[in-house]
C-alpha cells in the first residue's frame, strides 16, 4: 500500500526581546523560490518531531536558539504552496538575540508590529501573520 | 530534489450530544493493525486540506457529520506509530448524533470521560486524550 499524503513544513513567529523587551518578529527574504520575504520555515525530516524540526530550522535559517511559546495553528491549503502541496505546523516561539541570514534566507530582519501589517508575504503568510496578531490582542 | 518528510494524518476528539446533554467522545476498534481501541482517524490526502481530510475520515469511519470545536495538538513522536513515522493534527469535534462503525473501524462507541481513562490505546491515543481532558478542565 503506497500511502501519499502532502508534506509536512514548520514555520516560526518568532519572537525578539532585548532585555525583556518585545522588539517584534523575524521575517526572511527567500533566496530560493518562491522569492521575497516569508517567515522562517522548512520541511520535517522523517524521524524527528515537529518541535525538533522548527528548532533546527530556526537554528539554520536565522542563527537562532529558539523557545517554543506555543502552537499556533497547521495550515493546509492545497494551494498555499505554488510547489506542491505542504502542511505547515506553526509556532510561535521567543529569542533573544537578533537574526543572521543562513542557508535557505537571503537576508533576515527584525520587523515591529506596525511595519508587519504592511508587508506582502509568500505563501500564505499573511494569513498566520493575521492570526498571530489576533492571537496577540486576546492574550493581551 | 526528492523532498521526503513524514506522512500527515488527522484524527477527531468526537464529542457526542445528545439533545445538548454531552454523552462522552468517540472511540473505534480498529480493523487493521495496529489492532486495538483509538481515536477515529486517517491519512490527509494530496489536494484536500487538514480539516476537510478530518471531516471526510470521521464521515467514513464512524458515519458521522462532524463540526469542528477547535484544534488540539500536533502529534509527531517518531515513534508514535509502528509503522511508520506519521505527524498527526487532532481537532476536538462535535455531532448529535450515535457513531456507526463502517470503513477501517470495527466497532464504534461513545466512552464517558470517566470510562475513558481506564481505556488502553493504540498509538500516543492515551497522550492524546490526557491532553484532551486538561484542556476540557481548563474550559469548564
Amino acid at each position: 500500500m503506497a500511502i501519499k499524503t502532502p508534506h509536512v513544513t514548520v514555520d516560526g513567529v518568532i519572537e525578539i526581546y532585548n532585555e525583556g523587551i518585545f522588539q517584534g518578529i523575524v521575517l526572511i527574504e527567500r533566496e530560493n523560490l518562491p522569492y521575497g520575504h516569508a517567515l522562517p520555515g522548512g520541511f520535517v525530516d522523517i524521524g524527528e518531531s515537529v518541535e525538533d524540526a522548527l528548532k533546527r530550522e530556526m537554528k539554520e535559517e536565522v542563527q537562532l536558539d529558539v523557545e517554543i511559546v506555543e502552537l499556533l495553528g497547521v495550515y493546509s491549503n492545497p494551494k498555499r504552496d505554488p510547489r506542491f502541496h505542504t502542511v505547515s505546523v506553526v509556532y510561535i516561539c521567543k529569542a533573544d538575540q537578533n537574526p543572521i541570514a543562513a542557508d535557505d534566507a537571503k537576508a533576515a530582519a527584525v520587523i515591529s508590529l506596525n511595519d508587519l501589517q504592511d508587508m506582502d508575504l509568500v505563501f500564505d503568510h499573511n494569513e498566520i501573520i493575521s492570526d498571530y496578531l489576533i492571537n496577540r490582542i486576546y492574550k493581551s
